[in-house]
């Protein structure tokens, strides 16, 4: 199940980027597992990391690598996360770059590893080394390398997640390309959101990493309820700066901000897709918080929404439960609360004002409300002038089947 | 569904507490619905309510009236939760509570009104006028009242919950018994929660409160991963001092432990069984946590196990999926982790030892672990001395029909 249209078809690469792909035989041998994208001299690459106490030995390493310097490669795998593996899953990352680096003519610390697939269990080397070699063979710029890299990367994904935009920097257009991986959206699954992101823009470290900032908080960390439970969660965003434009040096820098917008656009587009392809979704929900008494208050009370099971088998069934609404949201509200201000919108229908239900609201028209594949749900508060929202998805069977099932 | 055996028959009344039953047709016409709970003069009541921001009419009320004094009687309605009802709702409460009043004669201060049912809808008081005249004529003191009421106030609970327990005070036996409802356990369902436990032991204010409060810390605080979410969960503990015993007028009384056990066997029972009628539940989860660096560690951590679909789904099909139990704490864990320190088992298996999976572990001996009804998943951390638990159920097919379907 996913929800809403899949990805665009209109996907460009990205001047100085190469992909390739290969089926190494990770956990399975059926499909594609591995996955280098390539990156030219002089890239600049900005990166941010799951803060789940128990960080995979490739999250490791990848920090490490990129404290010693700028990545060249990138090498992805499924089928293992390399996590909860101890000093042997590290021993095994650092052997995957190295191996990546011999090919590549590089040093080590100039390879960034990613892994996703299943938790606990050991990474084994031997894939790597007999399919890294066709796998850089593959390499390639165009578009349909990018294809494929997203297809490689999905775990549970039904679907392949690409987004592009283009922007004019001083006149001259430069590309936004990424990737990602994803399904699940409560906790997320396994382990379990990758997403790479490229501009051929030239952007110097600083500035890099202040966009991806940005833009992460705009996107991914809006349809994460639970952002750092994840054990391999990974973004990075690479500039190569291929486009031939004056670098951006600082982030006070004019063409910045037109920057930000498409790279933000982009994170959108692959951290909603995630959503809608969230693991047995039917609904899309955006749970909308205003008048809240702070920021703080804003993103607890959407989240607290969002991750009420009892709101989400609601969402599944269509059913406009806006009592477990209000009651999820009342669990998130510390002080005193007066619930006279408190009006709730699902869709453009008033449930809920001043606290208890519209009188003009009748049942027909919630279930009309609740009846389209994306559902905004509007919480105003009362309390203050603080707003935020939470993109996630219902909670159906499909969900219960697939996670009780991964395994077996 | 529901997890392990019924409760027990053997269940005491209580001297000097009397029960009525009846069916109001408050929502359905069909099973009763109304309960009357009636204590003798010179009773006094301890009682805890929800923390949750948005609490039921019937809550306020409750609190409003122990405040004023102690209480004779208690009305319990199904049906209607009497939340997000504003000041209708009150004036509902306080209407219920005048009623019974006028009937008992006594003050309408003097009665707690309790609700459970659906948020949001309007709680009529036409039932409640028609129906209490039969409730209070029903009024008797015998077990087979306790078990009548344990029955009425159950909602999409499966099985009634009553549990007993005599103990000896200065030689002299005093029973305690009570009832609970309760079947929604990761965000109890509709609201939600209630709890009558008595004695007829003489207990006064002060050390009952604090019976009360040890109790609930050690019993229904440890089943509810959301402790604080629903609108009107409520536990009272009432003592009639019936049995002749010689009051307890202080906290440092010598008698109150063996008092305290007593009541605290009889919240545990409860408690328990809200877990294992859980919605949807095949499976009971016992998640202790061990080794931690504080109490607050311990318990966020296993209430981080707990609250995590992914384990849930895991339990459901009997999968030993350690890396989903392992990233959950992870997510739940601040600052630096030495995994090597991490031990983990499912029952009597270790699974992970050092933070890797054991090397004499094999996964039909964690199938095997994972088969029981009851499953006991204990995670060491080698952070410190810290030690806690929740007790959980799994996340089934059958959660997701309850609570998808309820409303229609």
């Amino acid at each position: 199940m996913a929800v809403g249209p899949g990805m665009p078809a209109d996907l460009a690469s990205v001047r100085g980027v190469r992909l390739g792909v290969t089926a190494a035989g990770i956990r399975k041998t059926d499909h594609d597992d591995l996955i280098l994208m390539e990156l030219p001299p002089g890239s600049r690459t900005a990166a941010v990391f799951t803060r789940n106490g128990l960080r995979a030995a490739p999250v490791w390493v990848a920090q490490e690598h990129l404290l010693a310097g700028q990545p060249r490669l990138l090498v992805i795998n499924t089928g293992s996360a390399n996590a909860a593996t101890g000093d042997a899953g590290m021993q095994t990352a650092r052997a995957v770059c190295a191996a990546a680096a011999e090919l590549a003519e590089l040093n080590p610390a100039e390879v960034l590893p990613f892994s996703t697939g299943v938790i606990g269990e050991p990474l084994p080397l031997a894939p790597f080394e007999a399919g890294l070699p066709a796998c850089y063979e593959d390499l390639k710029a165009d578009a349909e390398n990018w294809w494929h890299a997203a297809e490689a990367i999905r775990t549970t994904d039904t679907r392949s997640k690409a987004a592009s935009r283009t922007v004019a920097l001083d006149g001259e257009p430069v590309t936004v390309t990424g990737i990602a991986k994803g399904s699940g959206m409560i906790h997320p699954n396994m382990a379990t959101m990758l997403a790479f992101v490229t501009t051929d823009a030239a952007v110097a470290e600083e500035p890099l990493q202040a966009i991806l900032a940005t833009a992460t908080e705009a996107t991914f960390n809006r349809i994460s309820v639970d952002g750092d439970t994840s054990t391999n969660d990974a973004l990075t965003l690479s500039a190569t700066g291929a486009a031939g434009t004056d670098p951006i040096h600082s982030a006070t820098d004019p063409r910045l901000p037109a920057l930000r917008e498409a790279v933000t656009g982009v994170c959108r587009d692959l951290a909603l897709a995630i959503v809608r392809d969230g693991e047995g979704a039917t609904r899309l929900l955006t749970i909308g918080v205003t008048g809240a008494a702070d920021a703080g208050e804003a993103v607890r009370v959407a989240q607290a929404i969002a991750r009420s099971p009892l709101v989400k088998t609601a969402a599944f069934a269509g059913d406009p439960n806006w009592g477990r609404i209000l009651a999820a949201a009342g669990s998130a509200l510390k002080g005193e609360v007066d619930w006279s201000r408190v009006d709730l919108h699902l869709g453009e229908v008033r449930v809920v004002r001043g606290g208890v239900v519209d009188p003009t609201y009748t049942e027909v028209a919630g279930a009309a409300a609740m009846a389209p594949e994306e559902v905004a749900v509007t919480l105003e508060l009362g309390r203050g002038d603080a707003a935020d929202w939470i993109w996630t998805c219902d909670l159906s069977y499909e969900y219960v089947t697939i996670n009780a099932e991964y395994r077996s």
